[in-house]
């Protein structure tokens, strides 16, 4: 049998470059996967059960070649929130209840890829995005943060949680604090130190550029070392990794608590698909890839079913994780793969490490990460440009954090469709005339245009809607009483791009008003698409003027009626 | 004191057109009162009292001269249904619940004039209200129904009532449905026998116009007094009318109910402004009158409190009646506080004989006003014009029937606001080319146009928004992929007015791709109000292109940097 021509080529060079890339994300991946568990409040095999299957499920149904898909961290947070809000307390409990949730999410963002719905990633908008990720990375901070300080914490609120905190500093453990700042100062000084001492011309390479990457991993065989064999260093560890194989009867006892958890899953697809999606698209530009929302939503959920059936919690696809690996080189989707074979191997072989490691190094490799997430001066540009999306960034944020992620996105969206629609609900209304000599026609209020006294030439820059028709009837209607001796109207349609039954309901009352004033109503400048709906209405049959191709033969025709052209200059001062 | 020259010239002749009015007005609005106070369940001088004081309230504060306000089917409908839906059948509890209702209808409406909240009624969208309308005009038809057969239903849902009804054919009152088919010839008959006997030169005055408006009355006093004096007919009679002041203090026994009744306050004071408003602005442009919304939410509010302080029941304006205003000639709002007068003495006089009026005759009264309202064949037009917008008003009409009006409401308004943002989701996007010759710029797809390989020319039709950004990058990423050579993307901003957050980092996201690929982004046709956005992010400061003032310009500038214009035609078949 030969082999096909492409697969000839991969192992001639690709496969190289995809080995380099998956040892990088190994290294990168053990240590967040463990973390990520430890912040989804589940043991440590459950987040590394879900860097295997999930990225070989990716690597079969995916079209980005550099999407690291695993735990991350929102998705983790989310998980724990819905494993708490479903009153999951018993940890065997948990675990078989993150199994149900991954499934959810799994079967969701499966059924709205085949539904093709991926088009609703793009209603949440970039304020609601950037209030959330705020809000719920200091919420990450806080939840761990009493890790750092060894503490327990009786609240279950963010903002609680932060004043408990502050209250527990004196009785802090002096030990997991010591250990904390050494992780910090490792993940902190190792890159700089590495980058040093690298000679220059080594530091613009891809070893210098992902040499620097391994100091979570130093960070925890250091702490690790120092826990095992100082006395002095009494501090929680992360404990025994089961290495038994997924149960996956496991699930179906999850299964009872599925009804509580629907809404969480519902929002943890969309927030999990939103990140994917968005890292994905962010790093297809530079390899000139193509990403297709339903083909990814598809892609995510199959992650999600094969984290469920191997034992493993929500998975999505994460920014850091998927730098590393273009910068690695990852060259195809098999990186994915062979970045699951490695992660399995180190199950196998590293898992009574594992054990020893420092629950606080976990933390603080959690918290080294979000933090760069929390640029409180974010709001800054947004409020520059425009106050109201920069309202919706502040009431996302507080909403999420002082009422929870699901209300706080809510809200977020809420307004967001809001404002859309207010704004959609005041079009631009612009009174035009004819620049001098030529075939344009510009607003009176900008421009110096000649008009008419007995012809009104109103331009509409939306198209024209139920929530918008009454706008430009009493806009219109107010033009026409502040204009004595009008004969004729025309409105402007080059801006409408579609008319809904409301909106040509208020077209034929404007004519039939107009009509009772003794003024004739007519259309120009209409779109084909527009026209050819027109035709299917009662319009035409009823309308007292004609529909012009453009506004220059309408006033070339109608204008001759008149009285003849008068100049008329207004200030700029309007819009 | 001198009298203003306006009351002067008032009393010298509108006053008389407006005395004419309101006697006409009169004659009709007492049988309506009676007939929808029934309907509402309540007994009929809470009708009456309603037409009363809150004609008084709108004459002081409304700016319609012709808008008759006072009890009107589908607010007596809402009524009925929010007074059972709160438990309440007590009839004197019934009676300050009513009142309760119209206080917190009033209050509501009073606050959104004053918060200027009247544009929310533009959200319910023609559909919507079309179809609510005919299927609470069948509703209200079923009910009246029963007095006709003369049949207690014990069903509540419209859809059962109406099988009850249909069983209970057989057991139905012979007399009643004698009485009831003699009512129904009166209101038919009447006005074509007086048409008929009129001269033809008399037909078309106001008298011609008018007389034939008094059947109601008419078939109220033959039926009423066939129920005096014929021994055989025995019917349920409306019974004696209290004319006791109006008790105050049962209102404030009714403020229990409030909290049961917020929800269907807050309904029917959307329903009861939006009918009068539509009702008022319908006749305004008749009468050169500038109806302003806030301004009749703050009448309709007050017509409301006065309802409820008086012993009377929810109002608004009226189409029937406010059409007999018109055609009667009433001249200012002073027409409306004769009508008051003159119901009020009749309240005093006439008290006694209303007590005979058979509630099979008020039940034909409605049965058939309403059933003008229900034209199966209305959506025959929507349909032909858009499907979706059909769609909406099924399932508005189905929701309202099946489910209630509360809730076939709430589908249609959010189904309308689904559409509204799916199609400002799906903006049209065209590639464009100069047509030869000219400084215009079509649709590669329907004209004859010039294009260059190295250059892309994009129109977005429509403001950029979260919505609809990802789908323009989209459009725009994979017509950049489907054309070899490129040095050049110009996105022409003609139709677009608004640029939010969102959409501004999609725009810098597409210069940062394409600048990837090795491609300059520019912009053209800026409206000045999105420039002075613009200038306000970093867009300005990363633009790889230039932003020129037309398409034109642009194309100059960079088609000379190609291989030259070649002319593309393409045939009409695209969009």
């Amino acid at each position: 049998m030969a082999l096909p021509d492409n697969f000839k080529h991969y192992m001639s060079g690709l496969i190289g470059q995809d080995a380099v890339a998956s040892i990088v994300i190994t290294i990168l991946l053990i240590p967040q996967s463990l973390a990520y568990a430890q912040l989804a409040s589940l043991p440590p095999e459950v987040g590394l059960m879900a860097s295997i299957l999930p990225l070989v499920a990716y690597a079969l149904l995916g079209r980005s070649s550099v999407l690291a898909v695993g735990p991350v961290a929102i998705v983790a947070l989310m998980t724990a929130a819905a494993l708490q809000g479903a009153g999951i307390v018993d940890p065997t409990a948990k675990v078989a209840a993150a199994g149900v949730l991954a499934l959810m999410i799994g079967g969701i963002l499966i059924a709205a890829g085949l539904l093709r719905l991926g088009f609703l990633a793009n209603y949440l908008s970039q304020p609601v995005i950037h209030g959330f990720i705020i809000s719920s990375s200091i919420i990450i901070l806080i939840s761990q943060l009493r890790h750092m300080l060894d503490v327990t914490l009786t609240a279950h609120e963010p903002l609680f949680q932060f004043l408990e905190l502050v209250q527990s500093l004196v009785a802090s453990n002096p030990t997991t604090v010591i250990l904390g700042l050494a992780t910090f100062a490792i993940l902190f000084g190792f890159p700089k130190a590495m980058t040093a001492s690298l000679p220059k011309s080594a530091r613009e390479t891809t070893i210098g550029d992902l040499l620097p990457r391994v100091a979570p991993l130093v960070a925890i065989a250091v702490t690790a070392f120092a826990a095992v064999v100082l006395p002095a260093v009494q501090v929680p560890l992360t404990g025994e990794v089961s290495t038994a194989l997924p149960d996956l009867t496991a699930i179906t006892q999850g299964l009872g608590a599925a009804e509580l958890l629907w809404p969480s899953a519902l929002l943890i697809a969309l927030i999990a698909f939103t990140e994917s999606l968005a890292v994905a698209r962010s790093f297809a530009a530079r390899k000139k890839e193509k990403i297709e929302a339903n083909r990814e939503l598809i892609a995510i959920g199959a992650a999600n079913a094969a984290a469920a059936l191997s034992g493993g919690m929500p998975v999505a696809g994460g920014f850091a994780r998927t730098a590393v690996s273009f910068a690695a080189g990852a060259a195809t989707r098999a990186a994915g793969a062979m970045t699951a074979g490695l992660i399995a191997l180190s199950l196998v072989f590293f898992t009574g490490l594992y054990a020893y490691i420092p629950k606080v190094t976990l933390a603080v490799i959690i918290i080294f990460s979000i933090s760069k997430m929390i640029r409180f001066g974010e709001i800054l540009p947004i409020w520059r440009y425009s106050p109201l999306d920069a309202g919706v960034y502040a009431l996302t944020a507080g909403g999420v954090f002082l009422l929870g992620v699901e209300m706080g996105l809510l809200m977020g969206v809420v307004l967001s469709i809001i404002i859309f629609i207010a704004r959609a609900g005041r079009p631009h209304i612009a009174q035009v005339g004819r620049i001098a000599g030529s075939e344009h026609f510009r607003n009176v209020r900008r421009h110096s245009v000649l008009t008419h006294n007995h012809l009104l030439m109103v331009r509409v820059d939306e198209s024209l809607y139920f929530a918008n028709a009454l706008f430009l009837e009493n806009d219109l209607m107010t033009r026409v009483q502040d204009h004595d001796g009008l004969t004729d109207v025309v409105l402007l349609a080059s801006a409408v791009n579609k008319i809904d039954w409301s909106a040509m309901e208020t077209l034929e009352r404007i004519n039939g008003d107009l009509k009772a004033r003794g003024i004739r109503f007519h259309l120009a400048e209409v779109k084909g698409p527009v026209m050819d709906r027109i035709e299917r209405s009662d319009l035409l049959a009823h309308l007292t003027g004609e529909i012009f191709l453009s506004a220059s033969v309408a006033e070339s025709t109608l204008g001759a009626n008149g009285r003849g052209a008068k100049s008329q200059m207004v200030d700029g001062a309007g819009i």
